[in-house]
């Protein structure tokens, strides 16, 4: 079964932000071993999107369309629907009755206009909307499934679902087993040339590789059409070579962030964690609480974007940066050692760069200096990252985040929480 | 004119990434009035490529496509395009001789599999790359151009341009003004109910809203086939009356970031900046510091996160946090005050809150306390956003970096010096 995802609203063609749910969907088709054959975004115009829906019906066996089935004029999918599958659309007097009751228990008298929710293209199914207003819809044409889905994700994701456990998933012919790689501290070239002499040899699973700065994900995925059992053994013989490739750069192999892998080994240990940031001002205190339940483990700090917050707060000697400059590994010490004090923190972690584009008059562009300070631990970390200002930050943020991961997940249980000094 | 853009990639289908490519193109032609019908993200799969190329020629006068022109056995654009044109491939010498010398400059000999790269389609302009290996193509087909891009922005953009100027442009017969606002302080519903009564009239300008957590962008585009003067003064005559209803909230009328308006602004006034972050942990910092050039007005500041840090470094009294809790405008007003002062900065601003998802015994999850602190000048902002732990931190970011805004736009350049105390 080939699947063909269509996002409708002309926002999405000047869009610079993520469709959401056509990744939501494309992720759970897979799972059920269903490949996505194309992506289509299509402005509210009857004509294109009909268009467009009638050649994917020809070529895909799963048509999936979002968005475009609101109350207004710009609302044009069911309209367009009808047209490409020659069916006509009919008027539902009990959907307007339901809409009617919604708007009731929200206090307020149905606008005339959302009666045009209830227009049915003839023959299709009426898909229940317990979130929002508008209805979904499927259709039966010929060899294909089309599915109407409304865009919001949290009316898509559910009515999605529902479709999915009972059309979908029954319909899926194949065994999946997916396995994820978390990498960190490894380009995607290296990380690609480390490994692709392996996976290349493999149609089955199918790898994809995922990069972005400072971050590099693997997906497996084998399928069986005998057995759970057999796409599993297939999936593991690939995990198993990739993993004697990579191992030191994996930091996952679940779908979780490394700031959280690092808030819940901070956890498990018993420790607490300070930051000092020059160059990243502030960008890794924020990926650190972007995790819920950060603050249990995350004290704060303090961002010393001016060499005069270094010395005054951070307590860096004015010495050290005439001498060695406020981007060295002597600074980034300084700094760590003195956030740790003054948070009173078991980690104290610094980073101090160049994220560019101007300054490193004798010291290039994308330098950073990395420090994570521990009871009886001191490490430092010189990277010359490449890349614009936002990818030199992103890059320290992780390379930093990944010193305290590995501290961490070296300490015993026991030794974590003999480390710990600001909790309990 | 209509165009149609492809992207190639597998990656692309499972990406959670923006596609930049395709956004920098659509932005390109709408400024010729050129508009984008489609976009398409397709595998690397000869079949499914080969289809949608077929397909998008006869509907569209321009067929972009990105990607797929590597050296690899996985990059097939070349192969599906000439297969939908029904055209042969045919190899080029005189490209071969110009790959080698791409990499006899680089100190290599050129890898064989580079040499699949000089093939090229019946009867295409070849397009030179100045940045990379792969050679772009141009061919035409009937009453439509199809033009293959390389997949990395830094050699799609400059090849896109050169065909942009000799063959795109010269062919779009509308002249065209283009307006942006950029808001801030308002939701996109609440700026919709302002004003679609006006947009909505208008089928020229064309008027097209963005939104995220915090910003919202109207874009307007005036078109004439007669003159710019005429598309000027279509597009000014809406711009004004949208100005009219939501002045107060448009932060700027540029391609403008509200970071980098704020930056701007505290660099005309001489001010300088100190930020105490607690629910958003670092992410106004992270906000400031991405403005290329922030340091001559930021001086960083201090992520409080855990109340010790409140009162052990910002010198929030104890009593304050007893009495009102950390989540309160008092509370909010004593770390602006207690950050200008430790960092000798002209302005304090704060952010307190419940970012969510825990939290909130008593208080409400989204519940943030701002508060700017300078020269004669205290003012707070209490705030309830909806959304994720993510979009309240988002929100609260942009909304304080607001009052940084509003208080700097209203002081005179001369008032600002006199504000100043951190510099000069």
């Amino acid at each position: 079964m080939r699947a063909i995802f269509i996002a409708v609203g002309s926002e999405l063609l000047d869009l610079d932000r993520v469709d959401t749910n056509s990744i939501y969907v494309a992720r759970r088709l897979r799972e059920k071993g269903i490949l996505t054959d194309m992506k289509v975004a299509v402005g509210d115009h009857v004509d294109n999107l009909s268009w467009i829906v009638k050649k994917a019906c020809q070529r895909a066996q799963l048509v999936i369309l979002s968005g475009g089935l609101g109350p207004t004029e710009d609302d044009v999918t069911r309209e367009a629907v009808a047209a490409a599958l020659k069916r006509k659309l009919l008027f539902r007097e009990e959907i307007v009755a339901e809409l009617e009751a919604v708007f009731r228990r929200r206090g307020m008298a149905m606008p005339e206009i959302n009666a045009r929710q209830a227009f049915v293209i003839e023959g299709a199914e009426v898909l229940a909307n317990p979130v929002g207003t508008a209805p979904g819809l499927l259709c039966d044409e010929g060899n294909c499934k089309v599915l109407l889905l409304p865009g919001p994700p949290a009316e898509l994701v559910p009515m999605f679902e529902s479709v999915y456990t009972r059309h979908i998933a029954p319909a899926a012919n194949h065994h999946v087993v997916a396995r994820t790689f978390k990498l960190t501290g490894i380009s995607e070239s290296e990380a690609d040339s480390r490994c692709a002499d392996i996976y290349r040899r493999y149609r089955n699973p199918v790898t994809t590789i995922l990069a972005s700065p400072g971050l590099i994900e693997l997906h497996l995925l084998g399928r069986s059409k005998n057995s759970d059992a057999e796409a599993r053994r297939l999936t593991d013989e690939l995990a198993d070579k990739l993993r004697e490739r990579l191992g030191e750069f994996i930091f996952a192999e679940r779908d979780v962030s490394l700031p959280e892998v690092v808030v819940e080994g901070l956890q498990e240990k018993g420790l607490t964690l300070a930051v000092a940031e020059s160059c990243t001002g502030g960008g890794l205190g924020d990926k650190i609480t972007s995790v819920p339940g950060s603050s249990a483990v995350f004290l704060g700090g303090v961002i010393a974007y001016a060499d005069a917050l270094k010395t005054g707060i951070l307590g860096v000697r004015a010495e050290t940066l005439k001498r060695h400059g406020a981007v060295s590994q002597a600074a980034a010490g300084e700094m760590a050692a003195g956030v740790r004090r003054l948070c009173r923190a078991s980690l104290g972690l610094a980073i101090t760069g160049i994220a560019g584009p101007g300054g490193g008059d004798r010291k290039p562009v994308g330098l950073v200096h990395m420090h994570l300070s521990a009871d009886g631990h001191e490490q430092g970390l010189r990277q010359i990252f490449t890349g614009n200002r936002e990818i030199v930050k992103l890059r320290s943020e992780y390379s930093a985040l990944n010193l305290v991961r590995e501290y961490v997940s070296q300490l015993s249980a026991d030794g974590g929480r003999q480390t710990a000094d600001g909790k309990e």
